[in-house]
């Protein structure tokens, strides 16, 4: 009997919460193990040994230590197929990537945890100039996406056609990320739109920070 | 007769750097489009049309237009299969694709030039701070890839085994990039190995900001 799948993870993080929802679509049964990003237990050594980037997500499946949330996704879609999270068309899959690229190479790498912490520690920014940061690079990473989305064809009732994909499972963190700052979300309708289809799927309703056993 | 591919890109763009080398090791003829991202030519109406998130690159290629880098690579392994830019086996593909992503995802991104403009501009940061920025951001990423790329078993001549890779396309750019703000590589003994073994391929020399015809 294989092991089951252990994710190591932090309620807030949006990159593990994209795994998360790419493991629940594909029903792969998966413990947590919660890492504490505000007090820094992602540096303790046994974790490093495990993820010397020190950073969540890290994926123990299959015998193996995973890392980088893209990459374990991928991983998941070539080893458990069913059902897709990317299409099977060439040109497709590239729109379905670069969708959610925009999303994880060009929004939240600038606004996650560890750059507002800079920010605000060694540039001494006080928290009006945070905020201003981050609803900057959202509001341009979704105003970007926002046109893709709206006038493509490739768009359906998700991101790409009428299923959930690697798309929509980089944009519902984000989505749900950006209230943290209270972000006006109506110059992104489409964005809302399908925000709003994902949440009534279990895979992504369950995946939600407040859903897991380490939410404060 | 297929049409030649056209690449929108920068001479500095470390992302159209990347599109360049894996286009160049495919051995796909293409043709250059430089935008000049220092006057903002990603922004005029014409190449928003094309790509509208005003960033490059964007490759026009078999009748469609492409954007984000690790997206059009993945379009390239998938289309023109040979050489492998990805291993075969599937925890050897998780493992390049979270090379890559260290470079993409938890670099670049922080480090490329729209950001730094927003330190200067908006956020009023001096030179020095601009820097200590940059090379911080470059060394945290280094500093990870470095153990993962000495210690583990995947590495040869290359970040993994002794062919170019997704991983060393992403990092051969970053390196680069790094010397614009003199960066010590000497931490990084495994990184600047791979990056000098890199440097003897035509494909990644070819490649180089200097060597575009858009190059100042």
């Amino acid at each position: 009997m294989k092991d089951i799948a252990k994710l190591h993870g932090y309620f807030r993080s949006s990159a593990a919460f994209r795994v998360r929802i790419a493991l629940n679509l594909k029903g792969i049964p998966y413990q947590t193990v919660p890492h504490h990003l505000r007090k820094n237990e992602q540096r303790a050594p046994a974790y490093l040994a495990l993820n010397p980037q020190g950073l969540v997500p890290s994926l123990e499946i299959d015998g193996r230590v995973l890392v980088q949330s893209l990459a374990i996704i991928e991983y998941l879609e070539e080893t458990v197929p069913s059902p897709r999270l990317l299409p099977e068309d060439a040109g497709a899959r590239a729109r379905v990537r670069a969708l959610a690229q925009v999303v994880a190479c060009d929004i939240h790498p600038i606004d996650n945890l560890r750059v507002l912490r800079y920010l605000r520690r060694e540039m001494k920014q006080d928290e009006a100039a945070v905020r201003a940061w981050y609803n900057h690079w959202i509001a341009e990473g979704l105003g970007a996406l926002e046109p893709m989305l709206r006038e493509e064809a490739g768009t359906g009732r998700f991101c790409h056609g009428d299923t959930p994909s690697l798309a929509d499972i980089c944009l519902f963190p984000q989505v749900v990320n950006s209230q943290n700052f209270q972000l006006d979300l109506s110059p992104f309708a489409t964005v809302e739109r399908i925000y709003n289809e994902a949440l009534q799927l279990p895979a992504f309703e369950r995946a939600l920070p407040q859903n897991q056993s380490d939410a404060e």
